[in-house]
């Protein structure tokens, strides 16, 4: 049996609404000149959000499994939006930044391509409808 | 010339990761079975998170539009995952709670179809990949 999740939010006066997951607030708002507050980031990037975070955890875990160690990680997501409406995504690029001494590039490239390939799904879900792509800089820190 | 938009996400130990966007963090972690801390929500409910957020404040202003007085608004999302890795929604079905009193079905349907049609970015992105569904449910309050 497939698992179903669901979410419930709220609206909160003017544009900002809020969702709770689990305990923890997740809350949208629009920017002034769209007629909201700017109380909170807008929603359609948080569909950058959540790639990245997908695929960051999918990679630090499979990074310290491989006992790669590294100074930090930052992951930048480029999305490209359509100039017809609705103005949407149909492209994303990720660069994964890996900070460290000798980091191994081809341990960093297994990593990136299990995330890709087996682990994350809000890849998984956007590459059925948009074009995706990655790169990997490695940063002597 | 079509817009880009840019996310840097940057890995804050552990599984977790916060993104700024434009003065807004986010923040997401695993949950502490998965290895994380559960300091924030994981990553793959953010999708939801973003649909329900803009076609909320879409179908918010148009009511406003419209002089619709509701009492208040939510909006439910299903996903359906997939069984096979990577595990990901492969569906989704959204419910738009209006309450109020005496509220005219006609307009929130108007107001759901233009933002399915013509305004919510996030739908028209995952429709592209996805099955997407919705219904109303007004609620005398």
């Amino acid at each position: 049996m497939a698992e179903k999740h669901t979410i419930l939010t709220k609206w909160k006066g003017g544009l900002a609404f809020e969702t709770n997951l689990d305990g923890h607030v997740i809350r949208v708002d629009a920017p002034v000149e769209k007629g909201g507050q700017n109380s909170a980031p807008g929603p359609k990037r948080l569909m950058m959000v959540a790639l990245s975070g997908c695929t960051g955890m999918d990679v630090v875990s499979l990074l310290n499994k491989m006992r790669v160690d590294f100074d930090k990680v930052e992951i930048e997501v480029q999305g490209d939006v359509t100039e017809e409406h609705p103005m949407h995504y149909f492209k994303m690029h990720v660069i994964y930044y890996v900070y460290g001494k000798n980091i191994p590039l081809e341990k960093v490239q297994k990593a990136v391509q299990k995330s890709e390939d087996l682990y994350c799904g809000v890849r998984a879900a956007y590459a059925k409808g948009m074009e995706m792509s990655s790169e990997i800089r490695i940063v002597e820190s």
